[in-house]
């Protein structure tokens, strides 16, 4: 294709007429189900003694969403071209996912929620049937969960050559031993595999020295230390864990494509996963303008709504454009998914994953100082929909790498192309000409 | 259509499969001719003795422009639906019209120029045919030009019924008496009249007060006073001009549409006009990246290259995404013109409006940066590009204004939805409950 | 005093000769005993079973610091001009102030945090004899804590005139119901005493309606209905509690200065708590530059020092101007406090109480970035660093009122200064004047 | 002086009793002769058909101001430690140059005016006796003007080490050749000599290979090719000249200290020079502060004064704070200067030159932005004030430049301190063990 095709296939943002009616589905679903089960499941796990098992009913109402989900035909979205037929395309999945932004159980309730999706998309595509049928299987059905393991606590986890947790095959199994942090979903009682990225050929050229191991959470030798909090909150029962592997031993097996493909298998799997959290944060952020918008109108001081007070209105106008920006960005980077392919569309990837975290962050933020203090805490919640955006900023890439990625893409088609370097140079030396004598 | 009708309808940013070789001819007119034919504009004007007369060869340079443009069947883009069938819808015209914000002669050589646009939009859609003969037919052909006289200097603008020059009905005649500032183009030789909005009709309710009126600029009493000079550029030779009107009399039948529909005629012209604005300053703001690129991989101070120095990358990827996203904003806004007509369309024109001159200012000011001083002189042409969206924060409402209006909308919408109110009361309420005894 | 005159005096901003051996010896103490003392009371309180009970050895770490403080001298540094004797002047305070940020036990240590500060100072200016002996005293020997219970749920507390708590007295005590929330310190099993502001005289003008009583934490009626958690922190075992009063009765001599003087109180201890906030809030920043710079010195990503990637040194450099800049300002709101006393040096405590919390997040918030996910995580102090400060920015009052109490103030000075008004109209009349006719 | 001797020095900040009364008269000749003076020498320049002459009229309303302020004993007050003993020191000439900031034509009053303070403090500190007679003594008497040229062109000025301009020793004449541009004032009739930094050593150490050379304007082969218009503006009849050395010739003697000390005599000059900048420039946001109150007092809009309406009284909150830190800032740096000598505050000068500009011009550009349009043209002083500030963020370095300089000093700083580097690891560590195992 063109340059011009190109361009003109990415702008076709609009969600498919198959895919219309599902949306209206999922924004019933979110609105009447988990809005409600949330508050509920929330009151319960309130005070439980383990922070790491759910409290007695929780999972029920998890289930219960599952259940209405599925017999509604909602399940398992996230997956396009996949064998079984389930997906939808990227961009009739982003329309969707900002929906399920909105509320903290919605994604799960679809078996729509990260890791598992990058897990389960990594299955489909390089799993060997048995290990398909081992975890793919339970995986698409939602009867399990599973994590991946690749951050690392001693290295700088921006640059993914410095991994360093080792894998050596011994006997027809690996032995690995190193350790992770900011693993998600591993403290979960139903997560009962990790994905583990790990260094298995280190004499291999740099980017083929990783590879991805399939682990069992029970498998002798791993040590979940903990949670890692993040600004104190340690979101049990899932959590972000530490985890330490001990010689843990799994079959030969069990590697994922083959020794050294780790970082074509991350390619593989982060920009989807990257692209799912932004689809979110995006709903995440509009439940905060709603939230702002709300508390503005009911609260008064200095006999007027707060909504009415200094730059609150500007505030919100500002989030409202900020949101929609995002939201077509984001739509465009799924299209450039769908039509371009998860490689080409890298750059689409880092570029929202470079903005919409950060701006999120700063949506939320403005709401919850129109709240007061109250914002701030579990009263609203603000706060923990703030630390996920402020986490999102380093997950999968911090926002700098993501920025690099950007301009050295712009600074290299700047070069490639003729035209563009015509046009800056006529400017500069047409500058000096009428400027000069 | 349903709301997510429209949005879908919305989202349909693609160019039409007619409009693309249109888009192709712009580009190579404006790199080919436009690009070196400015820069030989700019040096025939250097020095000229009459500010406000174009110095020999200078409109040869433009009506060249405009003979090849027209010979490409490159003209009068900027009218959709016109009876004359020459316009293309907003959405193909935003396209082009980013290719035209990179060069100040383009628009002008493709007829595209404002204020021509909007005079000829008013003209076209409620001027009488006496006026479309006169006035409307010479514009068309690019023969002469116009201005639109709306601001004044001792009310503020932003609050369009302050508008206090005054017309009154005497004989057969509109005697027009005031004083107006920022009439973009009134110090051109081939500006040949201008519409003027003046207050008629006092005693009216607020907003059918006001009239416009077509106003020759050889009307005996029309004093053009000098150019407002906007951070010291007097914008020669067309100038932002301070107009006095000392009993200008022009006959009765130079009102447009009627008595009392100032407002109405304004609402037909801003939203064409602010959106045309906004397409162009995109353009602007790519062409200051290229720039930037251009001067940061081509000067090295402290051992490297300036773009590899400090924040440049970053700066460089910020824009990249800002520019991408200010394009799909109006891309869509442009599409909701097309889809819902300008006045269901104002919204999302108002969101552009606040969002795009202050962020291209914002771009063009970090490419001054890179530049060092040169950056901020005439040896580049960015402080002029600077100047121009710094003013164009005024130009058709204040960035201010425009966020008020989102807000404003955003609320009333929140404030119609039972959904939204129901989700928002939900969380805290529910937030209240677990958090409370 | 001249303005010139208190201009020169308010700019005298070097410590007085008799305290800089204090400030030594603060340092010394919080490099030597705190950092350590810290570091194992955090990982005593790990996992206790009882939040809101301290550890074993926990207190007797902080009676050891206290104890080793006071062998120093280092005591009671608070309180300018007290009948004992003891205090600092504020600006000498602010030096010694800004050490104590640095570290979170650091100001507890030396009986100098907050709210006891200014419970203490209210009680010294305003308590008769008795309440002076039955809780000054201990308080002033660091023996018990003590909580002020202000802010309230129901109402936007940054308007104090909203306060709704009710006291009425009956058979010689007063009855007080309502309901007050995050009430800093109430839960330290050491804390026996808090300040409530409430509603006893509704009838009277609107700023003598409220009234300050000492209640004992162990009233009848007190319920602690549990921490507010601010970003998921319960900040235990001290806590921001949440308490309702149901009927509590207290003796009508525990009323503060008189019924109806509560606003005159508040006067009276806002400003200094304001500003010691403030001065801690500096160390903290301080601190979180130490940590960063430390972090990219120790870390490398893509072949290099953190530290020279990208935009780093210029955060740094911003970051150490901007603690600079608040610094000075908040040693002259110090010094102005010292000349002008407390009501006079208003304008100067709101001016740091709005500009030093937000700048010292955002500096934080730098660090964190740095520091990749571990920033964000329990493994660094940074986090809770951030969530004090953001939470600061409402506390005593949120930025935006300060805000608008530096705006008016500026505003009336404008009004009344006829030199201030003639130039700013020479220059309009000016401009006016050569750019007219 | 230790560590913390020093900073209570840097702490006295107030003005010497014996400067006061100066301060006073300075403030009544800026408003009472300098602003009526202004307007007239603004009307009186408007429309000179030769640019770079003064049209009549305008040098006497400079030699009347001159005469009013030596008359009062205003004069000369930039040079402290002056043989003459003129000068004031920097912290109490900070003070004044304040006042001086608020109006174009103040400090050239005062005979205070760049770049003619810098000249005459190099002249004075190093200059011969007779380059001291011919050129120092007609400076001090305030008969001449003077250039500094030190910018290039071609080469990125940041760098000093860049400057290509060669000078060669010929038969006991400075041979000069080369290219310099933004020499402000060399446009100005009464400027009579250039100081103009060369090549001189190309064989000798990097910073040892440039000589500073006086050179009158009149000798030959110095062409003065044109002014750099700032964003368009040309600052006629002084000017910021682009400037042609066609082998220029000039007495050896002329040479500055002695060959190769080019590096030297900067350094010398620069400090000074940057405060006297920065200390102008916080006079010009005050001034722009309250030319944005009486703009926002004196129209309305909505049926409210505008200074009501939205953030603009948080506005003006935030430029009230900026100003009055950036102005405790700047008397730091001053009384640095005076402490500690030109050498070792360079720190401190790096800090305010890279805040004072940034912020000044966003102060400004607030102002504009409550204005309106008028407020970016030439009816308002705004827009120049403006210019000014957004080219002060090159002059003597640009912004990055000065932040580099502060975060090496600041890393350094950290690495030599054991005590900080102590903490910062205590905390990590601490954080380690406790978040560990």
């Amino acid at each position: 294709m063109s340059v011009r095709d190109i361009e003109n296939e990415l702008n076709q943002l609009a969600m498919s007429e198959a895919a219309q009616p599902l949306l209206e589905k999922v924004k019933r679903h979110v609105l009447e189900h988990c809005e409600p089960a949330y508050i509920e499941y929330e009151r319960l796990g309130e005070g439980r003694p383990e922070r790491f098992q759910y409290a007695p009913g929780q999972l029920e109402i998890i289930e219960d969403l599952k259940a209405k989900a599925k017999a509604e035909g909602l399940w398992n979205f996230f997956l396009p071209d996949a064998e079984t037929g389930e997906g939808l395309s990227n961009l009739d999945y982003a329309y969707i996912a900002f929906e399920l932004g909105k509320n903290p159980l919605a994604s799960q309730s679809l078996n729509c929620a990260a890791p598992d999706t990058g897990n389960m998309e990594v299955l489909e595509r390089v799993g060997t049937p048995a290990q398909k049928e081992r975890w793919l299987k339970p995986l698409l059905n939602g009867e399990i969960r599973s994590a991946f393991a690749m951050t690392e606590p001693d290295v700088a986890s921006s640059d993914a050559r410095n991994i360093s947790t080792r894998a050596v095959l011994q006997n027809g199994e690996w032995v690995i031993s190193g350790e992770k942090y900011f693993i998600s979903g591993a403290g979960d009682p139903r997560c009962k595999v990790m994905i583990v990225m790990a260094r298995t050929s280190p004499d291999a050229e740099t980017f083929r020295q990783q590879s991805q191991i399939l682990v069992p959470m029970d498998a002798p030798g791993v040590e979940i230390v903990g949670p890692m909090r993040v600004f104190g909150h340690d979101d049990a029962p899932r959590g972000h864990m530490q985890i330490r592997f001990h010689d843990v031993r799994v079959p030969e097996e069990n590697i994922l494509w083959g020794e050294g493909r780790g970082f074509e298998i991350s390619q593989l799997r982060l920009g989807p996963g990257r692209i799912h959290h932004c689809m979110r944060s995006i709903g995440a952020a509009e439940k905060a303008l709603d939230l702002m918008i709300h508390r503005g109108l009911t609260r008064e001081a200095f006999g007027k709504k707060i909504i009415d007070l200094g730059k609150n209105m500007e505030t919100i106008s500002r989030a409202r454009i900020e949101i929609d920006a995002m939201r077509l960005m984001v739509l465009k980077a799924a299209r450039a998914m769908d039509v371009l392919g998860n490689k080409e569309a890298r750059i689409w990837v880092s570029k929202i994953k470079a903005m919409v975290p950060e701006r999120c962050a700063k949506i939320i933020d403005d709401a919850m100082q129109v709240h007061g203090a109250t914002g701030l805490s579990h009263w609203s919640p603000l706060s923990e929909m703030y630390i996920m955006q402020r986490l999102l900023r380093f997950a999968d890439g911090p926002d700098e790498v993501h920025h690099f990625v950007v301009a050295r893409a712009e600074r290299q088609a700047f070069e490639a192309s003729a035209d563009r370097m015509q046009a800056a140079r006529a400017e500069t030396r047409g500058g000096m000409l009428f400027g000069g004598p």
